[in-house]
């Protein structure tokens, strides 16, 4: 049996992030990583796939370079079973490996809505396997009605690539929520958002929920909640993942409240000698502390961050989950940190806001010049931010996270009026202008007028 | 005579964000700004006039309509004495206007060399006056030779411009210290941005000084410190600024160590009721709080945003001046904050340095990728970071901002490393790959090491 000091289960973004976390923490021990499949896919760039990057495998994370470059050991096999007592992992095919610290980071897998026909053909969940997906995208070929179900990210982000590739075909997302993207925008955003996908006659079902999925064999239709019915050939789930626990359970670790493998903030499981990272761990918020569903690469690689640095010495501790997030519509970025209005609301937030608009560039006839919003949401009484949205410019998808480390050391509207940000004709707003330091300054004045 | 609660002094970036933010402060105050001149240019565009903005009355603050748009009283005229027994200003003209508050916001001049010959025709400093900048750009018609003293923002900028604009004229940059943009950048950020600039044939004479600007009336030659002659017929000196101070030290304020109006953290002036900022005012380092020659729009803002919040109530503090700065050359963006790692050493720091470099985009397929590369700073035994530096995709604009949070917030390697950055696809690194975030670790595998 081989061994050693460290060994990874999985190379997505946890797994590949934590081996490399290890490495950089401790140099002088040995890590291997075990991935089930060869090919790894990239997980956001899944939807990018079926349209302007044009298949799956050229959306891959370079697994094998990474680990190379890091001196890593690595194998593709299925890990069945964890023997805690003798510290050793089992693979399906009966190899054994031994570890001194193990990292579980086997990631999530779709989640299927309970209905009627998710088992009829050409009904598909976004897996993240590039074989599967390549079946996917060739199901495109000739097809006439996409129906999608769920509006969030990887719903409208494929339905934007899936016109990109296929001018003709008919798309409909279905979303039971009022909105797109309602978990991570606030309702303006969404309604922007939703407009950009209509303008590409992508037709929006809001409010609206699968009953069943009908055909003979293949899905032919889609019957909805309110009794509508919709012609589909192809149809793709997304609504969500779940947490692979199988293993961890059953090796006897506990699971959270959530359903991911429970963790403490070092991203130890209940057993101290494995970790556990990405997808597959029970998250908690960054604000309340109470378990979250969140699931996101950047999330993921924050966790490999902690849970790589800390196997051997106790060095970092995960701060619970913010949710920082962006996409692209159209020519649009959207991004966000944080709470939205209606989360600051539920959690019980007295709250104020601000907003501030302008073009990232001065004059405004600097060439590149395009409009961006920042709204910002603040606890009232401390003032403390609690989230941030922006919309506009893609270099939104940088300036989020401006807005995530002010949201992450609990920094007050009035810190972020008047710490110093760089501007200049080229590349923002002016600094008379900037958003983010108007946004704040627009909050505080609504905070002051109580 | 007309009497105001509060009356400020100029109207570039900092008289007019400090008016504003009077207003959102003080809601029902009376503001009065006065401005010497009609058209205010964008001090950071001025460059900009010079070849794709086109010409200077495209590069202006729209003050009246800010003015306008916050209920803010304006007019023109020179202050040529402040009352402070009576609390009034008295114009050139002998108008008076009383005040409770008084922000000066006056501005700089630029500094003009000690040497013989400054005073020839067609020898230019960037002052910001509409007409004057119309009589420089009018003078790049039919010029040959067109010799620029001083290679930092405003020295390379104008001369990529003019190259833009007038692709026959030869144009040379003088600059004392071995690289340009040194004062901003390390070294291998400055001798990127001297090969773009080279590129572009501006030719760059480094390590030499002006001993003298030769001509018979009108310039003809500048004779260097090397012995080396340049034939010049325009001259632009882009040596940096010197407070305007003379209005205040008639009034019997206090003058600072740099030369400025000497402020406390509020902003207020030895006078209390007499507040300051912007380039005529003193300004000290975030770091070691001594004195510091900065002059940027942003700090300038910065410092109007605590003046204006100031001016009936404490609300706010100065940290002092980070120093955070853009600019693109080619296509290439440079941006830093805090300090380099020649100014963290001679301030006495044992600094440890990370640096990544990835396209901003995953996978690198993705359309407008661009690379983007990150170092940071930070000190050592307390990894507290200092200083960042980002050079390449044009989102550095935004993301240099980021760092001055983590500087500003006084973040330690660990907590840039694992505090949660967004990444998407089609707008920055992986999250595997983040620039950022892999600085950080690559700063602490070093000082781990030691």
């Amino acid at each position: 049996m081989k061994e050693f000091h460290i060994v990874v289960i999985g190379a997505s973004a946890a797994g590949v992030t934590a081996a490399i976390t290890a490495r950089r923490h401790y140099p002088d021990k040995s890590i291997f990583l075990i991935r089930q499949e060869e090919l790894v896919p990239i997980p956001c760039g899944i939807p990018y796939a079926f349209g302007i990057v044009g298949t799956p495998d050229k959306n891959l994370i370079p697994a094998d370079t990474i680990l190379a470059k890091n001196n890593i050991e690595g194998t593709i096999g299925k890990v069945v079973d964890i023997d805690r007592g003798a510290q050793r992992i089992i693979t399906a095919e009966g190899e054994e490996f031994g570890y001194r610290k193990l990292v579980l980071a086997v990631g999530s897998e779709p989640m299927v809505p309970p209905i009627p026909g998710t088992d009829k053909t050409n009904v598909f969940s976004i897996k993240k396997d590039v074989a599967y997906l390549q079946q996917v995208i060739a199901q495109m070929e000739g097809a006439k009605n996409l129906c999608i179900i769920g509006g969030g990210f990887i719903g409208v982000e494929i339905a934007e690539e899936c016109r990109r590739s296929h001018p003709d075909l008919s798309i409909s997302i279905i979303e039971m929520l009022p909105h797109c993207l309602q978990l991570v925008y606030d309702e303006d955003f969404s309604v922007r958002a939703e407009e950009i996908l209509q303008k590409q006659h992508i037709s929006l079902v809001l409010n609206d929920g699968v009953n069943a999925l009908l055909g003979d064999g293949a899905v032919e239709k889609a019957q909805l909640q309110s009794g509508k019915t919709l012609d589909a050939d192809v149809v793709i789930l997304g609504i969500g993942a779940v947490a692979n626990t199988a293993l961890a359970q059953k090796a006897g670790l506990k699971i959270g409240a959530s359903r991911g493998i429970a963790v403490n903030r070092y991203m130890q499981t209940s057993d101290s000698n494995i970790f556990a990272c990405g997808d597959c761990t029970e998250k908690t918020s960054f604000f309340d502390g109470a378990p979250s569903g969140l699931k996101l690469a950047s999330i993921a690689t924050m966790e490999a961050r902690v849970a790589g640095a800390n196997l051997f010495h106790t060095r970092r501790a995960n701060q619970g989950v913010i949710g920082v997030y962006s996409t692209v519509l159209g020519d649009c970025a959207f991004a966000a940190a944080g709470l939205t209005k209606a989360q600051a609301l539920e959690k019980g937030y007295d709250i104020a806001e601000g907003q501030a608009e302008s073009i990232n560039r001065h004059p405004g006839c600097m060439p590149g010049g395009e409009n961006m919003k920042v709204k910002l949401l603040f606890e009232a009484g401390t003032q403390i931010l609690i989230g941030g949205q922006v919309m506009g410019a893609k270099s939104g998808g940088e300036m989020i996270n401006t807005i995530s480390a002010c949201i992450h050391q609990r920094m007050t509207a009035d810190d972020i009026a008047t710490f110093q940000t760089g501007t200049h004709p080229a590349l923002t707003a002016s600094p008379i202008a900037y958003q983010l330091v108007n946004a704040a300054e627009m909050a505080i004045k609504q905070m002051n007028s109580r």
